[in-house]
């Protein structure tokens, strides 16, 4: 069902970077269900959580242990979001975090938890804690990112990960590479407010952890938070950003800053994209280019406004050109101020809208064909300013209503 | 479909308030498609009209109109939103208002139109045009309100009509009679930000037309502004209450006054309720009560996120008591600061959250006895202070997907 989406290819290994998994029986199939990395002592990690007001269990405790210590591994877990679960869920997972750290030979509070899938309720502690034992550090390995990938799922249906490398000229003259290789899942409650569902990103260079905070907030921006499958932010959000410090040292306004800033941008947009295209029910892939907007929020606005009609998604379910429900989505949007008279709307480059009314040379069919595509850009110009913005989204079919109503069942 | 929605019992007729309708081949099938309240001299007339700033060609002229003159007569068509039209659109209005006014002897300006259906197609004029030439002074009924109710049907599958009679004792010790009858349509793009889709009510009393507007606003907040069923924000809602000043003065703090409020109130709850019942796909009729919030403001806006979640809306439509879903859309919900230690959650009278945490004694299995059925209340207690706010919403199902994908094909 994802749209255009292949399998992963091959993929980097980042040095310093292990990973192990395991099957403790939380999905149904004897599939991994469990994930964690390694990481080096001088590791340094970023992250990015959900601001959902009910943030799950080791969201909390994700929070506490970075306030506390250096991170030297990421326990991860499908099936089982611990979300909802109160004192008890808080208890649940540092409890398997002070397994992990005795078998690493660190601290608990240098694990950091994540869990994704059901919300409310309790993990099946003891069956976690028995496939975590088998977690010797002989089980972790480099090459693990596919396997971790995999491990993570939940409804999605094509596991996401991709690297990325960059070459650079150091201030020595000498040659450089550099490695990213990051992985995600997706596919449901995906309207990410600061990062989304589950994403783990890993690079070799050493970068101090301000710098590695400061960069990751500006990729999220736009690529996990440019993206809305329903709407629905998760409790359990999060993108995290590991540099293991293997290879070379990267500081901003340094040789090889910028290439390693564009590469994480575009590994990041490619694994965001990678949920909407394989998100619950999509049929198709559709870019919001908003433009001509006041300030870039009021932008964004407009974007997930149409983002989340209803009536905009079944439409381009049925790749239906009924542009009357983009236009009383944008006209509810939450703008300040709009004047009709100088919209424009476009489907791909087929002027729909020009100057608040239909344009004289659009056709029906012309905005049909664009739409029966698995991919389309919906232009929007508000013809206010100059901000802009650019978001993912998917569209609302019979699969997603069926996905979830039978997801507990 | 409709959740519990039987077709409208007897209807009272307004003296003064004369319905003609007509067959314009606008829908399909030969159906009514036009209909048109008449109304006499003295009569005064209150609006509530959509806030999408892509109003249809109509409600600009009525907004227009209304600032001219005192209205006579209600023109009202489905089939056709006349909205996203432009100039056209407004002059295609305007001339079916011309013909209205000429047939009934008054003014252009006199002549309020409305139109529901599909956005961005014009007007069949011609055939409109035809089907009004028809409409003599003697086709006008007061027996017409079932008659126009079905008439103004788009998708909803139930015509939707109510009356009230209110009997109080006049300020000279006679007993008095008034009057109420309403009909409205909704069906999909229902999410009213000021009134709903079409609503038409009228009453036999005399009333000025301040305080007519005023209760009207009253009235609309708590009944069509209160419902939901996909967040949709309509281009031509408009809710329009006429007084035809045939029986009892009615004013503020005279006798009658409370009484008719109330039964105006009932009035609209009742037509408000019936969009949600017979709302496109709609299995279940959900009550969201919202307390323990800062201010209405702040019990609104959760409500409606709730009612706007996807998650929620699909596990209520499989029966499936998935409160996680409940407490992220809570959690991702616009208020300034939420203590989750403070939040409880039931369904009808089924504990479900305690402070924030699963409650005790709560067992799944009633849960899903609460929701198996087809109408029940989800209550939300904020815990930070004393307003609250109760709206009215459905579930989403595969019909819904199906109706809005297929709506114009």
């Amino acid at each position: 069902m994802a749209v255009n989406l292949a399998p992963p290819g091959a993929l980097a290994t980042i040095s310093g970077a292990r990973w192990a998994t395991a099957a403790a029986a939380i999905k149904q199939g004897g599939r991994d269900d469990i994930a964690v990395l390694a990481l080096p002592e001088h590791a340094t990690v970023a992250g990015v959580l959900t601001r959902n007001a009910f943030a799950a269990a080791p969201v909390a405790l994700v929070r506490a242990h970075l306030a506390q210590a250096r991170p030297r591994a990421l326990l991860v877990n499908s099936g089982n979001a611990n979300a909802g679960t109160g004192a008890a869920g808080l208890a649940d997972a540092r409890q398997l975090c002070a397994q992990v750290a005795q078998a690493l030979g660190v601290e608990t509070a240098q694990v950091l938890p994540f869990s994704t899938g059901v919300i409310g309720e309790r993990l099946p502690l003891a069956q976690m804690q028995a496939a975590l034992s088998a977690l010797t550090p002989g089980a972790f390995d480099e090459a693990g990112w596919l396997a971790a990938a995999k491990a993570i799922m939940t409804t999605d249906t094509v596991a996401k990960a991709a690297s990325r490398s960059i070459e650079y000229q150091g201030a020595d003259g000498r040659r450089e590479t550099v490695a990213l290789t990051g992985i995600a899942k997706g596919a449901g409650m995906i309207r990410p407010d600061m990062a989304t569902m589950l994403a783990f990103i890993a690079t070799d260079a050493q970068i101090e952890q301000p710098q590695l905070q400061q960069l990751l907030h500006a990729v999220t921006a736009e690529s996990f938070n440019a993206i809305s499958v329903d709407g629905d932010t998760s409790t359990n959000d999060a993108c995290m950003l590991c540099a293991t410090g293997q290879g070379p040292t990267l500081a901003p306004a340094q040789p090889g800053w910028q290439e390693f800033a564009e590469a994480l941008a575009s590994l990041a947009q490619e694994l965001a994209q990678a949920i909407v295209r394989d998100a619950e029910g999509a049929t198709r892939f559709i870019t919001l280019a908003i433009q001509g907007a006041r300030d870039s929020e009021a932008a964004r606005a407009v974007a997930f406004t149409i983002a989340h009609s209803p009536l905009v998604k079944t439409a381009c379910f049925a790749g239906d050109p009924n542009w009357g429900r983009i236009l009383a989505a944008l006209g509810r949007a939450p703008l300040a101020q709009l004047d009709i008279d100088r919209v424009n709307i476009a489907l791909d480059d087929v002027a729909v809208i020009r100057n608040g009314e239909p344009a004289a040379e659009y056709r029906e069919a012309a905005g049909a064909r664009v739409m029966a595509q698995s991919e389309f850009t919906l232009h929007v110009d508000l013809g206010q300013g100059d901000a802009a913005a650019t978001i993912w989204t998917c569209d609302l079919s019979y699969d997603y209503v069926r996905i979830n109503a039978e997801y507990r069942s």
